[in-house]
């Protein structure tokens, strides 16, 4: 998984895929499924809501690190799985067969099948509303992967996967930051 | 354009598309592209980022409502155009062929060609991080429209077009809030 340039992270978290949120507690790691996510600014801010009605949401706001990661189409019932049972019962990454690598900056591991992840520190938490406010430290991309369609949930236990894309580039240059 | 059932709106954000954000000021109407949303809960309450780089940003703060439409892919370029010029220099409903639509709680327009739109009022704005957070107080459906595919913005001027849906209801039916 080589590195990608962290002034890219934005581009992983804006399209809205559904995305895997690692934490540690200093004991052991543990995994959730996440949709809720909104790019803050064309650096490596963003948001993520929950809340202490996840169990990771104690390591998320003690350890005040996490690792987002991006799963693919192929996932997609490791993500369901994951999101529907909890790390205080199940080892999640043992009952979904998920590989753990050491990251750089965090205690939280990064998943070996996703498309990509990025480190995180919790910047902060707008606990009114349950916004965890991430700042990236490093992100990885798997450029290799054959599968590269992401999945963003519909919230109604339907997914919609991506399809084509369409390049507006030129339309939009004086809009990009430089070097996206 | 019928009425959706506010419990269902969440589910028109979740997947990620970019959306219109409508305003009116107290003279005119105004409308600007918004690709940076959230979900905030299982009701009609969702966070967008904006701030005062958009002309419409005043509007928003100083009226607190606002109209969120989401366009699907056959208005690519007329979201990418609205996203790319100010409301300060010209009338973008005229410029792009947007029809307006009298809304019923807010002075901010609907429009017509969008597949679904939410009326919302401003709850709060946590400046810190230019996140508006906004609760919907109606919300419409064009299920008559042909094109039904939305548009997930990437960051770097492509766009990911919805492919095909997967139906995991069963896998999820726990999980799933009543009605949805």
């Amino acid at each position: 998984m080589e590195s990608l340039p962290l002034s890219k992270a934005f581009t992983l978290i804006e399209p809205g895929p559904v995305v895997l949120v690692t934490t540690h507690d200093g004991r052991k790691d543990n995994v959730m499924t996440i949709s809720w996510t909104m790019v803050l600014d064309f650096t490596a801010n963003f948001a993520i809501t929950t809340g202490p009605w996840n169990y990771s949401y104690t390591a998320l706001e003690e350890s005040r690190e996490c690792v987002v990661a991006i799963p693919t189409v192929d996932l997609l019932d490791t993500v369901i799985g994951v999101g529907t049972c909890s790390g205080a019962d199940i080892d999640k990454f043992a009952q979904f067969k998920l590989t753990r690598l050491k990251a750089r900056h965090v205690r939280a591991p990064i998943i070996k099948e996703c498309l990509a992840n990025i480190e995180c520190k919790v910047v902060d938490i707008v606990t009114r509303y349950n916004i965890v406010v991430l700042e990236g430290f490093a992100a990885y991309l798997d450029s290799a992967r054959p599968e590269k369609k992401t999945v963003h949930a519909v919230g109604d236990g339907t997914f919609i996967v991506d399809g084509r894309t369409i390049n507006r580039r030129e339309m939009m240059q004086d809009r990009l930051p430089n070097g996206i």
